[in-house]
């Protein structure tokens, strides 16, 4: 089969791996629909964290159940469903509390399973899927359905970056009346903004400087864009709040810059949901958050629990968060695919096999 | 008038120094009918901070207004006041939110306010009350009845450790169901556990190895002490929980130790609330906040909220956080009630002038 492999820094080569087969009785084999490229795949492909030896990539997909190990009763063979990017048992008390991303046993894609058995990446034409139990999500509709009605985008992005999303604003404890910046404008930045919109803020602030992602922010729900950093960040939220800072940030990027402007533009006693997988030196300056009574959370969403909160949503129509899809490769082109998003030529490019 | 200044490290003497008088129309002057050491005052007492010159120290007290301003009218001349450890002005962005700590203006006592001019310790005679018209809380009864009735202790506790233990719990979200570890015994620690026993937690673990304290945490509504530490204290709290963590964890010392102590206790998810003031290198780990999906939130308790909330409590006897005071020393003697909680024979000392 065709899967992507990661080589070193800018090396995304699309090549030819054996076909994934049951290994335990707890795995599932599924032919993958639909994959993408995530902004925490940059990471590697920039060689801002190195890749020490090639192995295969991308962590989020929709696809149909091949075959499935004795031990699985939540799918059926044919079942579409989606996966989320961390596998998860279901059942320790990290999973039992709603936090399946802090599982005993998590495992993800393109890495190892707890028994030492290689998992594949979600970016090719099939996948060996660890932990299938809890780790599969039935959509309920076939996959003649699902691409008839053109749902395959917003499916998709329940796997990873509309569940980041959903998390940050949730760790964040969004609630109505509440006024949130969102500090990143990437495909999470612009979920956040579906997610606090969903969750009731009543003033949602977009912090981007790119005209077409600043646009797609308002059509999810941003009621105000700004485009300064740094210090002039809370000054423009200032000027815009009648003299008063945000209530939440979002912070949806990973960086030490970030999350410093996170911090400096939510009030005291604001709160910061952060979901950026931490690069660069990224902090919790503990003074900081001291004394300036600021309450932090996030880290890897639980995407198995927010895709059952959001599926809802996204069958009637209430959020598209597939838009933030702005580019559609195949598979034989996945080398494309990253470095338009390196290039920032596409906010999020789906990859189909 | 007898004050307390710190000159240095274990050098805290009771001094002649000038009464107070009113510097602006926004200031009161206050007897103090009682004042205590707080377990942050062994900071500088220790010289684990340094003490540049020699100044006022203190910072909780109960008192009676002598002199008010021409601006403050939330108190008259006469009336026994409550005094948080932070000033604040009531009006800006962060106290109208509810954190007063975290105030444009915030001053402090044994400082100097914001016109510049020198605000005294608590530990004293008198004290200049600066922005007095948030900062004064009335009782609503006389000296004479509180005397009458043993509440001074316990409105005292207000002041600073039990909002601060009120804090830590309310940042960290304890609801019904939670099972909650407090890492630390001193008066906040004890104080948490009775925060966390009001906002109903269902299991109550203090973390202590001093039978003394112990035993006061369980009056509290402690269901369990824990005395192992470091690497055997996750592994205890298993033991008790049936191979759980705890769901939330309280830290109420400040340290590197019992930050990643707190950490330790708690599952994937879990919530750890900070009031102990970072000292000795404490950090808040972005990586196991992260990965382990952890909520943290706290800093300097907004104490003249949580007073507001708990005086109730107090008057009908609902909580006695005043317990925490096993000795009480004339002023005189305020260099005795240093040694004696720096050398652990006290838990908290109330000082009488």
């Amino acid at each position: 089969m065709l899967a992507a492999v990661i080589h070193g820094a800018r090396d995304v080569r699309a090549e030819d791996r054996p076909d994934p087969l049951l290994r335990t009785d707890d795995d599932a084999v599924l032919r993958v629909v639909a994959a993408c490229v995530c902004g925490s795949d940059l990471w590697p492909y920039r060689g801002v964290t190195a890749t020490q030896e090639p192995h295969p990539i991308g962590h989020e997909l929709v696809g149909v159940v091949e075959q499935l190990g004795a031990n699985v009763t939540s799918a059926q063979v044919g079942d579409l469903v989606i996966v989320p990017f961390s596998l998860s048992c279901g059942t320790c008390q990290s999973c039992r509390a709603g936090f399946p991303a802090a599982c005993d046993q998590v495992t993800f894609f393109g890495s190892t399973d707890r028994q030492g058995h290689p998992v594949d990446g979600a970016q090719g034409e099939r996948v060996r899927i660890p932990l299938a139990q809890h780790s599969l999500f039935p959509v309920g509709l076939s996959e003649a359905v699902v691409e008839e009605r053109g749902l395959v985008p917003h499916l998709l992005a329940l796997a990873d970056v509309m569940s980041t999303g959903l998390h940050a604003a949730t760790s964040a404890n969004v609630k109505p009346d509440d006024v949130v910046a969102v500090v990143g404008d990437g495909a999470v930045g612009l979920s956040a903004v579906i997610a606090a919109d969903l969750l009731g803020a009543q003033r949602i602030i977009a912090m981007s400087r790119h005209e077409d992602r600043a646009a797609l922010a308002r059509r999810f729900g941003a009621t105000d864009v700004v485009a300064e950093r740094g210090q002039d960040a809370p000054d423009a939220i200032r000027a815009l709040l009648g003299g008063d800072l945000a209530d939440v940030a979002l912070e949806c990027v990973g960086t030490a810059e970030s999350m410093a402007q996170a911090m400096s533009v939510v009030r005291g006693g604001g709160r910061v949901g952060f979901v950026g997988v931490p690069n660069g030196g990224a902090q919790l300056p503990i003074r900081t958050v001291f004394g300036r009574n600021l309450t932090v959370g996030g880290g890897m969403a639980s995407a198995r629990r927010y895709m059952e909160e959001l599926l809802p949503d996204v069958l009637d129509g209430t959020i598209t968060p597939g838009d933030v899809f702005d580019l559609t490769l195949p598979l034989s082109e996945i080398a494309q695919a990253y470095a338009a998003m390196d290039e920032r030529r596409a906010i999020k490019v789906l990859v189909r096999p």
